[in-house]
């Protein structure tokens, strides 16, 4: 009995997890975004141009809420205006090849 | 000249792929839906039961654009009431690894 319970534990365990990564990772604009700065550091305003059909609104809450999840990390400099810049953390870019797969999937299936 | 253009037009097709991708497999409910059928095929009302939190409308919805995009198969059995099972399709299964990935990816990074 005790093995087929640490596996129902273990199963849900399992499981939360996927859905702790998906609330981090799920919505519509952080694997765009996590992608494009995967390229290098970039401005905000350099952000919202590579991300295509993201608005300024959702970029600022998108940004926020990665940055919040350590994905990425923010740096403000005091020039007049100032400026931000955004940057991948290691734990962001643990996420790249995840990304790569993802594509190369796309390349592979996405007419099957 | 030419392969600076070519790098460009590359570049820019390996883009749209991920979007595509992300147009599939983006929703909130894919990768879930995903993950629990890579376990077997499954009923309306056994998914519904196994995908936490989601609601009957969007499960209908999600399963409607996961069979269209052929990530998933419907079949339909004349019994009283009617039954409808859900099986992942070859192209569906090959997302398996890179949502175990993502997975590892949670359990490694998600405290950091």
């Amino acid at each position: 009995m005790e093995t087929k319970k640490n596996e129902k534990i273990e199963k849900v365990e399992h499981k939360c997890t996927l859905k702790d990564v998906l609330d981090i990772v799920g919505g519509k604009w952080s694997i765009p975004i996590i992608y494009t700065l995967s390229e290098g550091t970039m401005r905000f305003k350099e952000l919202e141009r590579a991300v295509h059909n993201i608005n300024t609104r959702m970029l600022v809450k998108e940004l926020k809420s990665l940055e919040a999840n350590r994905i990425i990390s923010r740096k403000a400099y005091a020039t007049v205006p100032p400026t931000v810049e955004y940057t991948l953390t290691l734990k962001g870019e643990k996420l790249r090849p995840i990304i790569d797969d993802l594509h190369k999937w796309g390349e592979e299936y996405v007419d099957l």
